[in-house]
């Protein structure tokens, strides 16, 4: 079976991305960094100005942040931080402001060291779903309007925020209807280029990556239709976000012949997921704030969740996978572990870093696993 | 010199606490289990309840735990946990109900497990120390009074509040006093003598441990008075709790000819601190919002504060002292660090469990320290 163009055309647009962003930029464009989903992007588009992702997903930039970090923390921060440090991300350099957010201790903390190097606002995200939670978060989404108006010298509108919800809420649209077409017993597309289509929904331009999926639901509703794709046993992944520069895990779910069908993930269902359903500031923070990470307590929604995703994602088993040193999601996977086997969903816990060195041992677990399953 | 008779009066008190603890749980009080200093006792003691602290400090309950839990989180909640699935702990046992709270991810997430074995209300202390936070610490701390008479069957009026407030300060008067009398040049007082205080004083019954601190500070008013004590190089100790069970860091340093002169920690300063300054709830909840610990975000107040421990206390150095995967002292370590050597502070990391394997290297390094400064 022949690639994916629209999987070339996002390859090709990444390409570009750089010089487009610091074109944008050169036209007077502000840029915002962000580390978490959870940071509304309606308001900085809102504001002509331009969400990224900065998570780091690469090994590379680990051993500079261990000389101010300690070396038990995630990847993930260790890398991002690095990157910062070392200077070494042409999309932390073209970001005129940092947003950050109280999720887990090490990204909390972590920022106390990194506003040392950059401009940087932290949204505290409240560790409770309850009533005062939600108000004392939607005054962090009242504050961080307030900022991005400051930053940029632009108005959000109620017209602006109107435009920028629906070209979100379309992007999610688009989302929802790739995790569709995956439920075929065929699935139309490879787990790793799912996974890349989130991933650089995080860096490409909003406008770009929103053709780019609709050119990918056509090319991937004909292949449906035509009965092509890849079959296997089918996987969930869920768990931690894998960031650009880290596909470590579906590339061996496929290696092996698996096919990963959904990912319970920031590079995943917590990107999309949920509808903001009005117009007004409180629906944006309302719907930022139902998204189920394991920074929350406590999270039963997610296991809910989780449990129907197997479901509607016709899944074989779930990975559930943590990236080394995250507390909140390796506790969790233990009572998520526990849930899902009372139903008789089978689950394997990988928990790994950024290395190569444990490939080959992840790949003789993967391969136990999808013999059982 | 021969030791203390107030210490051997709180090792006695010690060993009668287990029994006089049923005794009042069969005269109907209840009990309150506490895993952190954040929770203001004042409220239990308003209502005639018992609180007591539940912090694990041995390594024995740990294998335990990591059945359930990850093994790469802080020896403190892993020994903690398994000692309520154990049924180890006496204190555990006697307590209808535990208060946790959101502090740190491990103890946040690991309080889920804990949720299934036992009754739990979990506090929401937020990251920020804004007015927006402490808004919502009020609300949580106003919660947790109505739960407490519930629970009791108590009304806590406000005479009632007075009282308890003026007991507890006048704790904190006489842990000042203790702080005091070891600013002496040649220390009254060892500093595993003055950990087992604070360890004790969370276990043992208020009106005990005021007695036995009113007779301690007399015995060391005397020692001072006749030049007795203890001297060497002055350390103070900063960081994670040092909990009943666990008196590795100071046995090291005072084998050594060190003389631990302050715990910068929950078993330490951050137990007494600050006085409730008033007797409405709103004053309470503010003593408690400001408590210097870790996991707030950004936490400039605990670096200034240890800077003024180490002059008050006559310090000639600081050991920074972590629990071995706790993210917030941790990488606070690293910021605090930098921060005392820029004012000429000497400052030594640890990170260390609960295990003896390493007290020899950790005995080694702190006998190059204190050459050292
Ligand atoms: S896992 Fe949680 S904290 Fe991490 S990016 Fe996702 S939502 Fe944010
Ligand atoms: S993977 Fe876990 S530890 Fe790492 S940044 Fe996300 S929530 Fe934090
Ligand atoms: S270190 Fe912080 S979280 Fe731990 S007991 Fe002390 S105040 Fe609570
Ligand atoms: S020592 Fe650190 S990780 Fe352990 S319970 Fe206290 S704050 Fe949490």
């Amino acid at each position: 079976m022949d690639g994916l163009k629209s999987i070339d055309e996002l390859n090709n647009a990444f390409s570009k991305r750089r010089d487009e962003l610091y074109g944008q930029k050169n036209d007077g464009k502000k840029v915002f960094g962000l580390f978490c989903t959870f940071v509304p992007t309606e308001l900085i588009l809102a504001a002509d100005a331009i969400p990224v992702g900065l998570c780091g997903g690469k090994e590379v930039t680990i051993p500079s942040a261990e000389e101010d970090l300690p070396r038990n923390i995630c990847p993930l921060i260790k890398s991002s931080y690095g990157f910062k440090k070392d200077k070494a991300c042409p999309y932390i350099e073209a970001s005129d402001i940092i947003i950050g957010e109280t999720t887990c201790d090490g990204k909390k903390k972590m920022f106390e060291h990194m506003s040392e190097m950059v401009k940087l606002h932290v949204m505290q995200l409240p560790h409770f779903r309850d009533e005062r939670s939600a108000k004392l978060w939607l005054e962090e989404v009242r504050d961080l309007k307030e900022l991005i108006e400051e930053e940029t010298g632009n108005k959000i509108t109620e017209e602006k925020l109107k435009e920028a919800i629906d070209k979100v809420n379309k992007l999610r649209e688009l989302f929802y209807k790739v995790y569709e077409l995956r439920r075929n017993k065929i699935s139309p597309i490879k787990g790793t280029d799912a996974l890349k289509l989130f991933q650089m929904s995080y860096l490409l331009d909003i406008n770009t990556i929103t053709g780019i999926i609709e050119n990918l639901i056509n090319e991937l509703e004909e292949r449906v239709e035509n009965n092509e794709g890849y079959s296997g046993k089918r996987i969930l992944i869920a768990g931690c976000p894998m960031v650009a520069g880290n596909t470590k895990i579906p590339e061996i779910v496929e290696n092996i012949g698996g096919v990963v069908v959904g990912e319970e993930s920031c590079t995943g269902t917590r990107q999309f997921e949920n509808y903001v359903e009005g117009y007004s500031i409180e629906d944006l923070s309302s719907r930022y704030f139902k998204i189920p990470c394991a920074c929350t307590y406590s999270n039963e929604d997610r296991i809910k969740r989780l449990k129907e995703l197997v479901d509607e994602q016709k899944a074989d088993g779930v990975i559930y996978y943590t990236l080394q040193n995250c507390h909140t999601f390796n506790i969790e996977g233990a009572l998520v572990e526990k849930k899902l086997k009372e139903v008789g969903i089978p689950i394997v816990r990988i928990e790994t870093d950024y290395s190569e060195s444990d490939k080959e041992q992840i790949k003789t677990r993967l391969e136990a696993f999808l013999e059982m399953i």
